[in-house]
């Protein structure tokens, strides 16, 4: 998407095939800065500290971290020591998994001299798939948002949770595609920004995304959905999902369940858009199933802002001697998401509903 | 209640009878300052700035601001003016224009050399009843808490949002005064202190109460609730109230409603402790009636904290070019309440419940 006139993915090799760039999130809003990759280490240590963030772009960045593994070691037994490192920097999202077991399964079929050209294709490959399914789920959703905007008969007030915008993925986004195909087609539109505590995705990543396409958006904090909601103000909800069982139970950010309880009371739309890959088919139960990252308090303990004199700095927020814990994602069962958002289509967020767009990968 | 061993109270009149002091609770929980008010202006900008907030201790401050207002000028017309610029400070919490309403009626009924004193002594009273009230609703509450702990056998985890403990009234608390009165009583508990942005008050306000009292806590985004209900990591809520209607919807600090729908969808007990003050005998249905205070934006863009050299600064969190909007209350109803806890015992949340513990009140 773009920033100030220019066309940028969140992920790029450069035009000399060394070194993988990537946008800094953690400084964004206030400063865009760009940061090369030049080992697997890097790699995982982008993905953990959260230089990079969002399932899809984890999953990328993994792939583009054993490319870098193989430049340096194409044995087996190093990839798959770097397999075993990538994947242990964030529990939760599942693409990671997916993406990093594609690669290792790509490079272990083929002869070690090969294995480094043939790594950084694949993930080059990932990364073009990664851009052409987000916008095929833009496509999809955006006529759930017209058929919203005809049934209002006025601008369409939008909430979504977290950012699973352009930077969360390679390109387009997963629950912003549909948004930037609406606004595109000259659909009349607003967006309530969940701010996102304790990491502020929504303040900072989502609101900067839907400024720089100048989509008219208002930041609110995680607690004004609810009364939003009861007041009417509220057309529909749309969030990503970082990991999505077979019977349709979603995963993303901490705190989207409680917007998903409040559009169920409300009679408000929730869709949950999201790519093949998070779909995890061993797992039904997803509450019981799908393991939960924790955090450091620090991250609910202080926050990240602009200082009057424009430097980027940490505050604290709660007392010294109050201790905080940090839960990243919470689970939303099936049964309040309306509907299911993915590249093939929509569905059910039901095991019927996801078999019918994936009957392949479903029987598995 | 106690900070460093020393007993205090939130308000209270100089011995000279002279000044009427405060904690400053801006500054909160990262330095402890009082504030002197000396004229009725003083104490509405205290009021309208949250140096005092919390519904209990709105309507004490704000009986003071009225004896201030008496000292200086006792005439009805000049009384009347400071009523209504007392009032229009805060919009939602009814317990500052009922303690307005009891002063100003009080003063009118005096002769005119008499008010000043009068008026003095009445917000003394009224701050006496506070504390009186608030120690009954933790003896009431405490009940439940001990019910709890029965049930369960182990440690109780209760979660609270915002701060209703005694630094949001006189002394003691609302909500949180069946918390002191269960631990002081020895039972084995643990706070789950919801941040409350955008002014962050549990994370700076709750955490400080409970850690100058010595009680377990952890302070957790406003996010995270659900997800720990859901995982059975709460075995009752207990919030406050800043205006309850007769059918005993509560309105409260924005996010009570969230938390309230994750109650109910994962059977948590959810109590909303409240001293009869709150009651508004005159309104029905809270979501359609009570109007929402809504404050500047601002609050949502900066954040408040501690920076790394040890001063109180604000950071902005959000880009410069977007919108926010700041919602100060929402309304949780009845349904979703287990049962009020009030200074006259607890009861049901509907009219009926309501008026078997104040029928006086409820016929006037």
């Amino acid at each position: 998407m773009e920033i100030e006139g220019r066309h940028y993915r969140t992920i790029w090799l450069d035009e000399d095939g060394a070194t993988v760039h990537v946008i800094d999130q953690t400084k964004l809003p206030f400063r865009f800065e760009t940061r090369g990759l030049a080992s697997v280490e890097a790699a995982a240590r982008a993905i953990s500290d959260m230089v990079v963030r969002g399932a899809p772009l984890i999953g990328v960045t993994g792939a583009y971290g054993l490319a870098l593994a193989a430049r340096q070691d194409a044995s087996e037994a190093a990839l798959r020591s770097a397999h075993a490192a990538l994947l242990a920097t964030r529990p939760t999202a599942i693409n990671l998994k997916w993406a990093l077991d594609r690669v290792l399964a790509k490079l272990l079929s083929a002869p070690i001299g090969e294995r480094a050209a043939e790594a950084f294709a694949e993930a080059g490959r990932l990364a073009d798939e990664d851009a052409a399914c987000c916008e095929a789920i833009g496509e999809n959703g955006f006529k759930l948002i017209e058929e919203a905007a005809r049934r209002k008969g006025g601008r369409v007030n939008i909430l979504t949770h977290c950012n699973a915008g352009w930077l969360a993925t390679v390109d387009w986004g997963t629950a912003i595609a549909p948004i930037y195909k609406a606004a595109r087609a000259g659909i009349d539109l607003h967006v309530w920004v969940d701010e996102t505590r304790p990491r502020n995705q929504g303040a900072s990543l989502t609101a900067f995304e839907l400024g720089a396409e100048r989509i008219a958006h208002t930041v609110i904090v995680d607690n004004a959905g609810g009364h939003l909601m009861q007041h009417g103000e509220v057309d529909l909800c749309i969030v990503g999902s970082d990991r999505t069982t077979r019977q349709g139970d979603v995963c993303n950010k901490i705190g989207t369940y409680l917007k998903a309880l409040a559009a169920h009371a409300n009679d408000v739309p929730f869709y949950v858009a999201l790519p093949g890959s998070t779909l995890d088919w061993r797992l039904s139960d997803g509450v019981a199933e799908i393991p939960i990252e924790e955090r450091s308090g620090d991250e609910v303990s202080f926050m990240q802002g602009l200082t009057d004199a424009g430097e980027v700095a940490r505050v604290r927020v709660t007392p010294q001697s109050s201790p905080a814990k940090n839960f990243g994602f919470d689970v939303t069962p099936a049964r309040y998401v309306t509907a299911l958002v993915t590249e093939r289509g929509v569905c059910a967020a039901s095991e019927k509903g996801l078999r019918e767009l994936f009957p392949h990968e479903a029987s598995l």
